[in-house]
């Protein structure tokens, strides 16, 4: 594997970034879990704003351009000959000591690709079964502390759900209220009575590019959407559960809990509209 | 200069990490930041005792011991010809992808030193002022998100903080409550008609060693202390105001937002007891 740094290719046993580097010492970096399908990254316009976004609740200045930033991402596809994969792209603040930044410090981009499967409905599928999900008392990051629009390399309170949660696939975390936010890695959406519900934006919930992506297409096969506060026995009495992300797409939740579900027709469905999306946009 | 890594020293540019490591990716690492006074490590057993709370905390298992550890810290020391320095020793989870650790994870070891002046009373001081401090709206990560007593590479609350306090060179945070809590990098202490106060360690506040040797020195002192829950009201009208660390033992503060502190005196003292110390220990 080949994965590029700073703009070179390199090998990945190479690919390394200085100790002095921000993004190592303090987490200080902004990044993109991208999708891959046949060689072209899947909405790359939403990535790129919401990494934007991320760049300013750091006020993380860098001179980088978007096209250039999907050059790299294209070049590390090209270079290892993947045409399904996931592509992660970092822009740390660079290399500097001391908490407070300093103005000349000089952003390291980081992409590194690994091979996925197609996915979608007919493709091989990137997970092997429905997930099980495990609520976990670690608290979400506030709104105060750290935006949750920010995708970071500050994912500790991730790492510690995911320890919590043990053998489960995914932890699914709450406010400092006890409102159900987010899995450590997806969205939440659960279905009751043929409404579709998920957390809303106003709670510390990352506005997940699939996430959007399903509310979208919920409202055009007419279902109902909710968007909401919500409590874990919302979750474990609803008719069904999924969870959705880049990577997963959309991912139908078995059991949480002690809670089982028996049906994800919903999620299939909006699945289904998913898959038919990236057809429709790239092949 | 020289650093070590993974065993190794190596030239301060040829230092690096993989992007691979969790330390990168997550800020999944845990660091002590030590003093060197002399060549030696100042009060290393209560570091490396702080260390392991780190890896408790964050379910990080290794089997580098404390011998090894502090070989390698005087290994870059001596390497560089350093005997007054600041160090910062770094633990990460190793190469592994996806926010659930895998067992087989080989951790990494990063050693950076780099020169600092001799502080205490008689030698240069590592600050050269009196201390600015901004209080900022930034909220402290809860107890229940990343555990206070955890040093880790997750600091982008502090760096956050830091922007917001702009010039100040030290930004204090708060709890969800507005109670005080600490500053990014340093705890805080004020003295009201004699009573050294600071904010408890039931709050989400790391247990700083300079802050323990200076509550320490303060009962040797006959000094008074509480620890308490406070607002920056109470810090803002006390007689005077100074923050501790490992790099700036006790460094008075002159200016908090509007306020304006015209003496450290209790702080002075503590100050000359923590370099009596100092000397004691390692000359």
């Amino acid at each position: 594997m080949q994965y590029h740094v700073n703009g070179d290719l390199v090998d990945a046993d190479d690919a390394t970034v200085s100790v002095r580097d921000r993004g190592f010492q303090y987490g200080d970096a902004a990044f993109e879990t991208l999708r891959a399908y046949g060689g072209q990254v899947f909405a790359w316009s939403a990535h790129q704003r919401r990494l934007e976004a991320t760049c300013d609740a750091l006020s993380l200045d860098h001179d980088l351009s978007g096209r250039d930033l999907r050059e790299r991402v294209h070049e590390t596809l090209a270079a290892n000959g993947l045409a399904e994969a996931a592509v992660r792209l970092t822009i740390t603040r660079g290399e500097s000591s001391g908490l407070t930044p300093t103005d000349d410090a000089d952003p390291t981009v980081v992409v590194v690709a690994e091979p996925l499967p197609r996915g979608g409905l007919d493709g091989e599928r990137v997970w092997d079964a429905p997930a099980t999900a495990r609520t976990v008392d670690a608290q979400h990051v506030p709104e105060a502390t750290v935006p949750a629009v920010a995708k970071t390399h500050n994912r500790l309170d991730g790492v510690l759900a995911r320890i919590d949660a043990g053998d489960a696939d995914e932890a699914i975390t709450f406010d400092a209220d006890g409102h159900v936010t987010e899995g450590t890695t997806s969205n939440v959406f659960f279905v009751d009575d043929g409404v579709l519900h998920t957390p809303s934006l106003d709670l510390p919930v990352h506005p997940g590019i699939t996430r959007w992506a399903v509310t979208e297409l919920a409202d055009d096969l007419d279902i109902p959407v909710e968007e909401g506060h919500y409590r874990p026995e919302d979750l474990r009495g609803a008719d069904e559960l999924f969870l959705t992300n880049t990577t997963w797409e959309v991912r139908p939740v078995a059991h949480l809990d002690g809670a089982t579900y028996d049906t994800c027709k919903v999620g299939v469905r909006l699945a289904r509209a998913f898959a038919d999306v990236v057809e429709a946009s790239h092949y």
